[in-house]
């Protein structure tokens, strides 16, 4: 990602996030096939992070920030994944590191914090208690919050996603793209790169639909009460001509099991939400069936396998023996 | 991985694994000063791989010659990972896909193979039962189970990890690679990759000493009984001059942690049992402090959260109060 990094905001060399970044954007066939659509791409933020998810792309560019600014003590307010990045990036850059996190996050996305060495504070509230109680944090201890008192610096981060897939496609913007909203951090930020990218004469006057996908659900990552940057991102989104939607959790969970099985990419549930609303607004007409459209999938499926537990359990069990499978098969058939 | 397809048996264009290989070869600096060495790399085969193993390599060969061959089923005998990537290539190949595996795996890996929506068969058994069976099932039904009876294709993806290591660190050898062996394929084929490349005359004649590492132990993807290729194995390790070695279930999670805490990998138990074992051949002299080493990590540690849970959990429980927050700093001081 740091191929942009005269577009974010570092001085000097940056010093993380050198194995971040520059995802696949994979061209989804068979997805669009399902979907009935020409030309639609996902861009894989699962894959070629150190943790797995778009959030290791804010904190390369924050933990870049807070050592030039000479912190030693690196937090954050987390629903998990951003918890996994600071970590991860604070244990190789060797900062101390704080990361608080509700109590009912997922299991996965807890040890996934713990196994890189940080103190982890688990707190008896949802994520918008304990992003206030960050704040207050903030005000007494001198550390540097990624999403907080850094938040300027780390959100620009999100900015290299969308310069990427632009990138990818040839130097040209999509007509749509489709991307989860928690913070709103990361819609703002796909709003301004495209601008910057114009600006700089690199793309057309872009015109881009961006659309928001919020869901108040089994996708824990994006239930945000209170989002830090909502109201840029509603903005962004209007100024577009985009829309919002939300999606259920049965959709949520037939869209993962949908993206899996047409393009073998195993999300998170924050990407079942995308994929869930970028059908619905190919049905309702808000995307046509000729408009290139870009899927931002910004999360793992094996952080969040609880969500799927008991929803993808098909599997058959039988003895070690030719007969038994010989049965089965019948069975099946 | 394709820019070796001169050195790998498939036909024409290989179509499969377009995303697979690549993968980051990370000069870890903070792990060699824990360790007391000078130079060593880890071969992050926990990311940018489609399913997050080595195994998406092997995959890659295995389906692209299936494909050739005309077969319209695909289908394995796995611990976990050769599962989820079977699965996924061949849902992207949309290809039919039969999964064997033990019926005690942990939950991740079978819950990232069901969600690509093969037909999954779990056999009350260990991991040679299941590899029996299916070699029975093979006579009978004309499928392609990739790692029996099209083996000798699918098992030459696995020198691609070692040409990328090579070409990644300078085309030159490294003087020590420690891998994990488990039917003993990845070892025997990291031989064969450096004979390649030194007949080719891309390389001097390579001098690198192969250390395969066993677990009997939580490492399930290790756990087998009879390997394929332990023969070749045996052999390429001895010609090599390297030894194998073993740790037990403390020295793997406690490796997990120090590869975690020191370079931000998270890797699954295997990648465990890579390290701890590499630390002992450090710690006895077989693997001098001057001499560059290769660690490969071969799986992502998101699949086997169970090893960790009870391991890590030093997390901190708090009201969203920030008295209850000072209470606890004072108490972890």
């Amino acid at each position: 990602m740091w191929r942009y990094a005269d577009l974010l905001p570092v001085d000097g060399e940056p010093t993380d996030g050198t194995h971040t970044g520059f995802t696949p954007l994979v061209r989804a066939k068979n997805l669009a096939d399902a979907l009935g659509i020409k030309e639609l791409y996902i861009k894989d933020d699962t894959v070629c992070h150190p943790t797995f998810s778009f959030k290791d792309r804010v904190v390369a560019v924050a933990l870049s920030k807070a050592k030039e600014f000479g912190f030693d003590t690196v937090s954050c307010a987390s629903t998990g994944n951003l918890a996994n990045a600071v970590a991860a990036h604070a244990a190789i850059a060797k900062l101390n590191c704080f990361i608080f996190i509700p109590a009912d996050l997922e299991v996965g996305k807890v040890v996934a914090s713990l196994v890189y060495g940080p103190t982890v504070v688990r707190i008896t509230g949802n994520y918008d208690d304990v992003n206030r109680l960050c704040s207050e944090i903030g005000g007494i201890y001198p550390w540097a919050f990624v999403n907080i008192n850094i938040r300027p610096f780390y959100a620009e981060g999100s900015k290299t996603l969308c310069f990427e897939l632009i990138e990818q496609l040839g130097w040209k913007a999509p007509a749509h793209i489709v991307a989860p909203a928690a913070g709103g951090s990361l819609v703002t930020k796909i709003g301004k790169a495209l601008k910057e990218f114009h600006i700089l004469g690199l793309i057309d006057k872009p015109n881009t639909k961006i659309h928001p996908v919020r869901p108040n659900t089994i996708a824990k990552s994006l239930a945000i009460g209170n989002p830090a940057d909502g109201i840029y991102a509603v903005d962004t989104v209007r100024n577009s001509g985009g829309v919002g939607e939300h999606a259920t959790d049965i959709e949520i969970v037939d869209a993962i099991k949908l993206i899996a099985s047409t393009e073998g990419i195993f999300t998170e549930t924050a990407g079942g939400v995308t994929l869930a609303v970028a059908k619905k607004l190919i049905e309702n007409g808000h995307i046509g069936p000729d408009e290139p459209t870009v899927l931002a999938i910004t999360g793992n499926g094996l952080k969040t396998v609880e969500a799927l537990e008991n929803k993808t359990d098909i599997s058959h069990i039988i003895a070690p023996q030719l007969n038994a499978f010989r049965k089965l098969m019948t069975e099946v058939d």
